[in-house]
């Protein structure tokens, strides 16, 4: 946690994220639904990414950072770990701009992610699932291969491109007075908190995370990172520690990380599928989820969400037991 | 079926039903998918009635007839006999019209249903689970209180309601050469029909419905009346015999009626959830599922298609078995 040789995302860098991805990504609606307004007695405005390209905002992210490269780094390839969205998402950005994407996934990794990272043309590698094994797998591809690795979210170009779904969110002129993200890596809290401190400065950033998976939260208010560990959460785009460019503009620019039980995650994805009628994976309703427990003061107040996404196992639902 | 002392909604009665309860409805969206169309080889424009209020395209009905009565109709309140969307809708009308809402219901109603009825103030009698006990008890109810009678869909007010729907899909501009809606009682597919042959004329309607439901198909293709008995769809909203408005409307104006299995009425709503990200029940699925079945010839075609509703039980979704 000592990199502190990276600079943060400028506005100009924001600014460019968005022109380079529009058009490769969907401008995703904000919608509203009355009964959660009534239920946490403010007014909430719903960014909706899980509508967004391969049914996250990791779509933003992946296509400024492929976007972002050299005709000559373009032609090396990218590559990556990932279990999750990251790996789809990287995997059709580098389609887009007719390159190869290596994709290091954990042996265990579910059969409808493996398939939709091979429908984007992602060559997959497979590796035993733990961290020593990734990054060794994906140390071994990048020297076999010459490809250019995209972190997950611990990379500027990743930070800037999340940070355009906030950046949308702000122009379509709502003046919010809360915007909530949900956090795991930090990739969208910190580009949130980015886009907030300079496209509408007035307006509070709040992170949300779940008690099962507290890193961030403590790491926050301790001021001094602390990994997550072995999280059991069924939140699982937010199982993974902040990183070392994430963190510290978090801690710049972000008022609050606050937590939810895994009981209100699951209530706040049915309140979501019931009443707005929309699919949402379990990360996108932690910050509902910590409404629903009061955990931040909104009363009569503007509220933003982020709903990370919408890639969810119907196979699997979490009030369903089998 | 030999009421013929009806005149069908003209054309100015749809705009005056649009006119009517605008701001009391959602104008709902339109919807595109990518991967839907590759599968199906044409452009395909989702009507999103799941984003309705009350959650289905009933809403549309139920408020134009409500906002139709004389002061003095409206005093005496409205009632009828619906376990589905029609007893919500007709129970938010009249409480946005401020009457009362008399809702006879089947004592296996769901109790979301109930509770949802009762949500908006609507008052209910029980009464046993068949249409026997759901018309005589009504008759008493309309006996007792004075209420008028809202039909579920034999009904010129619910028809011309219904058919605002296709009319905001005309008037968002894109000439289709089909729409598509299902078919059970025939409120949505002659409303569907009315508006077409009014507001686009080279726009061909198609209705779909279950195999396992086919009495519209059969009387559609027999030129004669036959009733739904029985029967065993999935597709709930689907289960009722055309009226004696209804079905004339349709065999002037429809060009086909086309059926699907029940495995396919699932396949397409499990492709509406994971692609679209969107909640549908299953009745809102029988249109794209003809079109998995290649019931209809699209190819190359701009084809529109309501998504009639997204009212289902989370618990009991029809691709798990508990």
């Amino acid at each position: 946690m000592n990199d502190h040789s990276f600079t943060a995302p400028a506005s100009e860098d924001i600014r460019e994220a968005a022109a380079r991805i529009a058009g490769r990504i969907h401008r995703t609606p904000l919608l509203t639904c009355n009964t959660i307004d009534r239920l946490t007695g403010a007014r909430i405005f719903f960014k909706c990414e899980n509508f967004q390209k391969v049914g996250a905002f990791k779509a933003r992210g992946a296509t400024n950072a492929v976007f972002s490269l050299t005709p000559g780094e373009l032609q090396r390839g990218v590559c990556t770990h990932s279990s999750g969205n990251h790996a789809q998402a990287l995997a059709r950005a580098a389609a887009l701009a007719g390159t190869k994407a290596y994709i290091v996934m954990p042996s265990n990794s579910s059969k409808v992610k493996v398939d939709a990272v091979k429908g984007y043309g992602g060559l997959i590698t497979f590796c035993e699932p733990n961290l020593e094994a990734r990054e060794s797998t994906l140390a071994s591809v990048k020297a076999d291969t010459g490809a250019i690795e995209i972190h997950p979210y611990n990379d500027v170009r990743i930070i800037a491109g999340q940070a355009t779904a906030a950046l949308e969110m702000i122009e379509d002129g709502e003046s919010f007075d809360l915007i909530m993200a949900p956090v795991g890596g930090g990739g969208l809290l910190s580009g949130t908190a980015l886009s907030v401190h300079y496209f509408s400065p007035s307006t509070r950033v709040i992170g949300a995370e779940p008690e099962m998976a507290d890193d961030a939260s403590r790491s926050f208010h301790q001021k001094t990172f602390i990994p997550s560990v072995n999280p059991k959460t069924i939140a699982d785009g937010l199982r993974t520690s902040l990183g070392s460019i994430t963190f510290p503009i978090i801690l710049a620019h972000v008022s609050d990380v606050v937590t939810c039980s895994e009981s209100s995650i699951i209530r706040a994805m049915r309140l979501i599928w019931e009443r707005m009628k929309i699919l949402t994976e379990p990360s996108s309703a932690v910050p509902l989820a910590t409404l629903l427990e009061k955990k931040v003061d909104i009363a009569g107040k503007k509220v933003g969400i982020i709903l990370s996404g919408g890639n969810v196992d119907l196979d699997d639902l979490p009030w369903i037991r089998k």
